[in-house]
């Protein structure tokens, strides 16, 4: 038995060792922001080569039918549903994911006209914020954006609310809800829910179905790696599939975009909310990025995720005692990243980034670090807190060429 | 005065050979579709070696700034933005037409809120006119889609109507609309113009400032030959640049996006219409293209695209008297495609497609043919009018493989 399962150990690791080859690194560098952009898969540039010279260079117009290009928004969409739990055929590729969270919102907010207020926290990406006002503005029909702090949520759900919109894991902290019972609880009063999985896809296990949510978006450049602004997706309940209103009715959102018909009329199921014409380029990519997700399961990569990020906190709160952990310290309540503040963050992390250890910094004060095992492991981990402690304890960061601001993404 | 002329005249032709050469067209086709997807420039390999490889492979996020990544979404607008005659600094790239469509109309509506009437025509392309039903629906204000035949437009135009939303040239029949004279009319009533510019940029001379519109929105993938599904572009008049309030306010919009603050405040002129993070790879394959653009003048390629159309047109009538032109006879009124109507123009599309000659088929019956100055020539014309004569004439469509309908973009 023990035997047994030093075996599936070995197994997971070597797995990871696969993966981690799969990937272009830079010598030198350890990369510590995957949660911002993954780094380029090795196969990106024969599938990026084939699409432009095989595909659009020969075929031209006949790639829609005869390289299947059409499909393609869909295809993709089922390989990132299967990453997040979803029901094959309810998710789409497509757009960015301020559109997505926008598509998903004014559908939502259409399912509840009764009601007026939509819950969300201020720890939502701020741009998830940003197009629920936009809407609200552009609607005028007295909806009130209800933002609270993120330990209050669960309080604020009530008759009250149209929609329940949230990110999972704070961009900030790693923070992460318990989407399982929030979603519960929201379900029990009728109120619609939008999960922004911009941090959780790729990064925690994800259970959409299992957790019965109706809309989830996110994006594909972060732990998923799919490349600086690959397509955002989209999921919607089996439930809401066939009956929502797509409020951006696009042509290859309709159910016969080359009738080219005067009306809409929606598609079937997902394909509704497909809006212009997909990015092919873009989700050739992506695709190579998924082949590597192909190669593991995502429990194995909660589970060295974890390992990496408790390694990180205990090495730096042994070394680093100025820097103060700015994310749960339960792994449970975290995702795949962890934070910590400290007051000269900005120029600290230029003065990593100068030794080749890539984070990065947001406002005000916090250094930011992911842990993504495909390509990152305890060698890299250790490796990194020693640059770390070099930069705080020597006080790197108070040269003059680390505070100058520009601007870090 | 006559040697100058020829020599200039020879200057012109020799522009065109080079900018044919920079093209990769598969041997045995002719490609008459580039309305629809324009082909492969040969550089784009390599400009998007060069970003997947030097930029994301080996700066990973750095490459927002040290790749100026953050600014390709103006700068590539602004080379978008010579070819459509606007003000440098008022064009932005991103999303894609539907939603760039969505956005201006959005924005528009807001600056006549006491008006009601949404102008439009039939022959507009029928996303535009999805995007405005699902927005209309969505404000539940009472807006009213006047749409109207194309030459009833200018009758329709009054103090009723909020928005007058065109497309300059009909996807279906190349029709062109007077832009100038309509916008004129539109302006001293007070009317807000939204112009789409898919089937404009790239094939006709457009002077978006010297016409007065106040919103133009267009796509990159037809003439422009920026690729599969590559981003769109939105100008907007700098008289409303710094006042319209981006319905779609994305993070990106944000006047200090990375300050992450919880309240959306529109960014300085153009860049409040970006949304989400900009499409890279898709902008440095745009790119691309557009450096074949700057070997020619718009005038010149329309002097070209009228010769080249004429010539088709006299040929086709004198051997193909099935066939019947449905674009307007006189190149004044036409954009850089020819349509004829032929009953049966599907299977003859397929027959003609299979013999090398690539051009489109658009419901009901209607064949079409794009005039490309880039990569098209006299010699491709007549070649192409050659194998259009042979399967008219001798049935090839009467084929049974030519009746089974395929999805055709």
């Amino acid at each position: 038995m023990a035997t047994n399962r030093l075996r599936w150990g070995h197994c997971i690791l070597s797995d990871f060792r696969k993966t981690k080859s799969m990937f272009y690194l830079p010598e030198g560098v350890i990369y510590l922001d995957g949660n911002s952009l993954g780094p380029l898969p090795k196969a990106a540039q024969a599938y990026v080569s084939r699409a432009i010279q095989d595909e659009w260079g020969e075929m031209l117009i006949r790639a829609w039918n005869d390289a299947h290009w059409m499909e393609l928004s869909t295809g993709v969409g089922d390989r990132i549903g299967s990453l997040i739990g979803a029901e094959k055929g309810h998710v789409v590729m497509g757009d960015t994911l301020s559109i997505k969270v926008y598509q998903a919102l004014a559908s939502a907010l259409e399912m509840r006209r009764d009601r007026k207020v939509i819950l969300t926290d201020n720890g939502n990406f701020p741009s998830d914020l940003y197009m629920a006002q936009g809407l609200v503005k552009s609607l005028d029909q007295g909806h009130e954006i209800r933002c609270v702090n993120p330990e209050n949520v669960m309080d604020n759900i009530d008759e009250s609310v149209a929609v329940m919109m949230l990110t999972e894991v704070d961009y900030r902290t790693g923070r992460k809800h318990d989407m399982l019972a929030l979603t519960e609880k929201a379900r029990s009063c009728d109120v619609v829910t939008v999960w922004d999985l911009a941090h959780s896809a790729g990064a925690v296990p994800v259970d959409v179905a299992a957790a019965k949510v109706d809309f989830a978006v996110g994006c594909t450049y972060k732990y998923l790696n799919g490349g600086p602004g690959s397509p955002a997706f989209i999921y919607v309940a089996p439930a809401h599939a066939c009956t929502v209103r797509p409020a951006l009715s696009g042509w290859l959102g309709h159910e016969a975009p080359f009738n080219f018909d005067l009306d809409y009329r929606p598609g079937t199921g997902i394909e509704r909310m497909r809006v212009g014409t997909p990015p092919v380029i873009a989700l050739k990519i992506l695709e190579s990025a998924l082949d590597i997700w192909d190669q593991v399961k995502m429990a194995d990569v909660r589970k060295k995720s974890i390992t990496l990020s408790n390694l990180f906190i205990a090495e730096i709160e042994a070394r680093c005692p100025d820097l103060h952990l700015a994310s749960p310290r339960s792994s449970d309540q975290r995702g795949s990243q962890v934070s910590f503040e400290f007051k000269n963050g900005y120029a600290a992390m230029r003065a990593c980034i100068d030794r080749g250890v890539i984070g990065d910094y947001r406002a005000p004060d916090i250094m930011r670090f992911g842990f993504t095992p495909l390509y990152i492991d305890e060698e890299d981990v250790m490796a990194a807190v020693d640059v770390i402690e070099d930069v705080i304890t020597n006080r790197r960061w108070d040269a003059p060429e680390y505070q100058i601001r520009a601007r870090v993404t």
